[in-house]
């Protein structure tokens, strides 16, 4: 059964127990454009116990560097490589897992991210931002409409939240995913996730639209798969039985953490209840659960 | 096992056979704006033998209206209440089936056809043509975006093939389809059409994606869904026993004959191979199958 972080005394037992804290950003680190509170008092209290910090994240709209900037405009100093986003992964795997030559392009539905981990990667990239024809209407009839100029160098397609997804990016992604030879990769495939007390489409609904009219299943490289828990411990050389996975999501961060073999806390200041959590069967439930981050540091100061 | 219409005798077994022929239009009598061989001369034989002819299509982007039209472009009269397409087949399941009183307001992902469709059945629209700024990106802090006006009458969201889908319309459709009551209805879930040579997403992939979000299931109201054929035998009052369905796609004009208790004719002009209907087992083939429609008259003549 899931404890809940109530005393001090659970907190030092958490501080014993493990070495390295993964967490979850949205929902965890902050909400929206909110920090949650006391989440800076707990990550100092965490670094000045010698804890390793690893922020995990499945947006892939963003590259590491631009987590860096948001971390910094919160007061929170982190470094580059304490940051594992979906769009960073899907570039690991497609170069380092699958090697992909750097001489084939990557085909992009998805956010500006995607195409700063791909190119930092070694890679070209199409479609994403580099082509504002595509937020026009689909004309077949147009020998420069990109649906008519289809790169045979294109060796993958990588699909993440776009909040410029639309028919015709879709139309032309297909064209790609029907040459069998083109991988298939998603970021991640969140169905939703929250915004400004607003639950948005996510990833998953945009990767759902591909992969339906292409009949292909993409490897994701976000949580929970283990893709990425495997480029975390190859990168930081962690010890799983002394790592914790935090997180506000149970069919993502929870799963992430535990189908890995770490632990797992779950935090209610994002997209779950207690009432969803208790709702699922016990093996299920997450090591420990807490109202929010900062309990830590209020419970233990 | 298939049997193929190769010669005069097998012609004049379907006309004895027969009295109902059920159709698909796109792949079957047209293919993108081309007419495909001896359909004109074919369709008149069948009526100059007293058969009843039936259009069915999936594509809700046309009205029945603008179906009589496009018939009429290629040369062909047709009576309106001879076309069921998947926008009306929606609406008559809103109104006659599911009995939502026409003060619900229908909230529309999908093309012109059905705001026609459901207007016609008495009820007020809302998305789809007749809010352009849903062609703008979200914009969450604008008081005016439709996804801070979610309106309380809408009382069931209709998604089919859309060319203006877009991330924007997305996220609005998923506020709707967030509220339980508020009923889910897809036009039809082909995952593509061939258009101008090239296999483009379906209303499938649009549907798929909102389905992905709202983690909701729609009533399909197109091929193969029985829906669509009680409507037919409704009213028509064919004896399905006497009736053919005629259409180029397996897994929706054929499966939607079959598993509706009518014999089938399969056609190669659209997206179906012979290879692809001979890799099924045999209880799954067409009863029937052609190179093209008018291989019925080139045959009898």
């Amino acid at each position: 059964m899931s404890t809940k972080i109530t005393g001090k005394q659970q907190v030092e037992d958490l501080l014993n127990k493990y070495d390295n804290f993964l967490f979850d950003c949205d929902g965890v680190i902050w909400l929206d454009n909110a920090l949650l509170p006391y989440v800076i008092e707990t990550l100092q209290m965490l670094r000045s116990h010698g804890k390793q910090l690893i922020f995990v994240t499945n947006n892939s709209t963003k590259s590491r560097d631009d987590y860096v900037d948001k971390f910094a405009k919160f007061g929170l100093t982190i470094l580059k490589k304490e940051v594992f986003g979906s769009a960073y992964a899907s570039a690991i795997y497609a170069k380092n897992i699958i090697k992909l030559p750097t001489e084939k392009k990557i085909w992009i539905m998805g956010g500006k991210g995607l195409e700063v981990e791909f190119n930092e990667a070694g890679y070209q990239t199409l479609g994403g931002s580099s082509m504002p024809e595509l937020d026009k209407e689909l004309d077949l009839s147009d020998s420069n409409d990109p649906i008519n100029k289809i790169d045979p160098a294109v060796g993958a397609v990588v699909v993440g939240l776009d909040t410029h997804m639309n028919y015709h990016r879709l139309a032309v992604t297909l064209q790609y995913l029907r040459n069998p030879e083109v991988v298939y990769i998603a970021t991640n495939i969140d169905a939703t996730y929250p915004a400004n007390g607003i639950i948005l489409p996510g990833a998953g609904s945009v990767v759902d639209s591909a992969s339906s009219c292409s009949q292909r299943t993409p490897v994701s490289c976000g949580k929970p798969s283990k893709g990425m828990m495997d480029a975390i411990v190859e990168a930081h050389g962690i010890d799983k039985s002394r790592s914790i996975m935090v997180g506000d999501r149970l069919n993502t961060d929870m799963k992430f953490g535990s189908s890995n073999g770490l632990d797992t806390l779950l935090v209610l200041t994002g997209i779950e209840t207690e009432e969803a959590m208790r709702a699922l069967d016990q093996s299920s439930q997450p090591t420990y659960y807490a109202a929010k981050l900062g309990d830590l540091f209020e419970l233990h100061h």
